[in-house]
């Protein structure tokens, strides 16, 4: 007996090879246990034969988004750290605000991010963060999907690989496979090349990829050339990073043989445009990446720099600023983000075969998205409207792993008033900054 | 006998340097008429004084949003010109589009743009549209101000002038001067010199000004000096436009003399940012306008390059935009922004004492938000959050003109269901396109 069915539903689907964005009408979506069984016409099958019966009133269906690289219980310290450069905002806040931060914040900070994120319509998450065994305790609960990855620095010294290589073993795929862990040491300027070996044996060993930042401006790629003779993307190859499946936070000093060399590795790249702006970072040249075969993944970065968990705007700003550096609105069409949210996203999170597309055998992580806000009306283009109109408010439910987690707006799994009230009750400890005292000095 | 008490209001100040923006905690509003009468700490007024109590319940206060620049009622067509250049959008798209317009269509697509406007705060709007006579009986109906102007080419003759010279005179000051009229020819590509000059001409006597498009690319501004040896700002000072009080749309390609013309002159400029991006134009240079003394307001411009007529996405790409011109985050700061969101662009819409601020003697055009969302939490910074990490859906309450448009999300004024009905019964005859059927053509 198939367990969901949602009925009346107006089908998005992409092609494989992403040049076309279509819809389905008047369609049904089957589901059993956590996959898609079939995606059919309406009136073919029996709603009695199924658990659960969502009629969508014929509103869209589609996969849900795809975070490829965060830091979700960032969103504690949303706020705190604004209009300043990339080197204060590491070494005047960032660092000195985690040096507050305590397992329980991340328990707590988790929750707030992933309530934030069901309500947009994102059921993914490549997270890279600290005290992961309470964030996997959060997504776990939340019962969203996640690629959890524990944030170490180069000073930690090796015994914090091993540290890690635990939570890895003992989270890899919890929660009915929801969960899957990597490795995560920070980036190439906060890890010497020993460490970023051991990383990489560790990966090997554990059979799991990495999630890392690098060059996440043309300054550090610069900084990195003066000080060594290799930019940041050679650092990686050298140590083996770029052997293992790898997401790549960011790139944006990337260079031409950056590019080359990301090429020939199982890499994908995750994009965080609200970040590169709002901190001046000059905008990764997606396009190029694209052309390179290197496949890119939305995403939105930790809140103190987003300033939200919106990936809807990432995927604006993905496609309005592509077509700015390009100086034509030609290239980054709507078809062409489209795939990127959804399959190609799903490639750089790992997952190609199961996530982003409704389609017989995929994951049934989907949301259904109401288009009747005046904001939409009148429907020319619902394609257009997912893109350039999309207000997080619009998505109606979500679904993951085949069960409904949030359903006409109430979410079913977390308590927003009990983690509002926890996140708060830390704000003022949290938001203390001490000379001298932070987690890290930034100094690429 | 004062006439609204919102009580218990968190109000946002911006101070009139532009440099701070601040928060008076526990605060009433008192509103007698159309007018702020006093803002002062709750409990000092007896409630039962006023015909009408709102409760804020700690919510923010602020001025009601300012559009400086708009065609509201295109949105009608959106979705309709997606991923095609400039060219092509008028010549193939809008221009083919619009010659399908019926003052009808005005009337239900004014309704429908003022509508989410009003969801999302927006409580004026400098407009530049044809068939105005009804779009001025939705502004009446809505109960929101407007600033309007009868869009007119110079193919169309001197008599146009005379018409939109009665449309002029017939609203001006209607609807308790929630209306105000100004004269709207195009812009110099499509109006030649006499056709400016008896504009000036008709609008001196009219004592009114002038909303016009100019420079919105550098390709415009080149092609001018190619064909006539003078940038399309200069075809305005010489012509006289600058001379009266005047809104500049988008002026993207300015030249340095430009600026100092501008500079000298009442003008205003309108800055719509995502119409920019999405069709590669290039971002104006806000700060160096503003460096030179130019007024600078939010614009959304029309829903078919924007596609919505969400300021506060405006306003987020205006800071954000300029920080990656500038290359560094250090520019249009928090406090900055907000300042051009409400009496910068008050400024520019002709009204500077009057809007943009929550102070006694202003019009009590406010609106309440709701900073409780899960995407505004832990709440560290109202003003960053303002800026941000809005969504439309955040505005509570509307107030113009001393009246609540909009209470508890539900809109007081417009009947939505009708409004997208009417609209969605002509969506097919408005998408049509005929070939070299057009308005006008581009070949600035």
């Amino acid at each position: 007996m198939p367990d969901l069915l949602l009925k009346n539903a107006m089908v998005l689907q992409i092609d494989k090879d992403g040049k076309r964005a279509h819809l389905l009408h008047d369609h049904d979506v089957l589901i059993s246990g956590s996959r898609i069984e079939t995606v059919q016409p309406t009136g073919q099958t029996d709603p009695s034969h199924f658990r659960e019966v969502i009629d969508v009133g014929g509103r869209l269906v589609m996969p849900g988004l795809i975070n490829t690289h965060a830091h979700v219980p960032m969103v504690i310290f949303r706020g705190l750290a604004e209009d300043v450069t990339i080197d204060k905002w590491f070494n005047d806040y960032m660092w000195p605000l985690e040096s507050n931060l305590q397992a329980e914040d991340v328990y707590w900070g988790m929750q707030l991010g992933l309530a934030e994120m069901i309500r947009a319509g994102v059921t993914s998450v490549a997270d890279h963060y600290f005290y992961m065994d309470e964030a996997a305790q959060a997504v776990e609960k939340a019962g969203t999907r996640a690629l959890l990855g524990w944030a170490i620095f180069g000073s930690q010294g090796t015994p914090m690989i091993e540290r890690t290589r635990e939570f890895v073993t003992r989270w890899q795929g919890a929660a009915n496979g929801r969960i899957r862990t990597w490795l995560a040491p920070h980036a190439p300027y906060t890890c010497d090349d020993d460490f970023l070996r051991a990383s990489v044996a560790a990966a090997r060993q554990l059979g799991v990829g990495i999630h890392i930042h690098v060059a996440e401006t043309m300054d550090q790629t610069q900084a990195s050339v003066a000080k060594r003779g290799m930019t940041p993307l050679q650092v990686l190859q050298e140590t083996g990073i770029l052997d293992v499946p790898t997401i790549l936070a960011h790139v944006c000093g990337a260079l031409p043989q950056d590019i080359e060399l990301m090429a020939k590795h199982p890499v994908g790249i995750a994009h965080a445009p609200k970040t590169y702006l709002k901190l001046a970072m000059d905008i990764a040249p997606v396009i190029a990446f694209r052309e390179a075969g290197i496949p890119v993944g939305l995403a939105t970065d930790g809140a103190v720099s987003n300033n939200t968990l919106d990936l809807w705007e990432s995927l604006r700003l993905l496609a309005m600023m592509q077509k700015d550096r390009a100086h034509t609105p030609e290239v980054m069409t709507i078809p062409e983000v489209l795939y990127v949210a959804t399959r190609e996203s799903a490639r750089v999170y790992g997952l190609p075969d199961d996530l982003g597309a409704v389609e017989p055998g995929y994951l049934a992580d989907l949301i259904v998205v109401d288009l009747s806000g005046v904001h939409h009306q009148p429907l020319h283009s619902v394609t257009a409207s997912l893109v350039y109109n999309m207000q997080p408010g619009d998505v109606q439910t979500v679904i993951v792993d085949g069960k409904a987690i949030m359903r006409d707006r109430a979410l079913l799994t977390l308590d927003e008033s009990e983690i509002v009230i926890q996140v708060r009750a830390s704000m003022a400890r949290l938001a203390q900054r001490t000379p001298d005292r932070r987690i890290q000095s930034y100094n690429p």
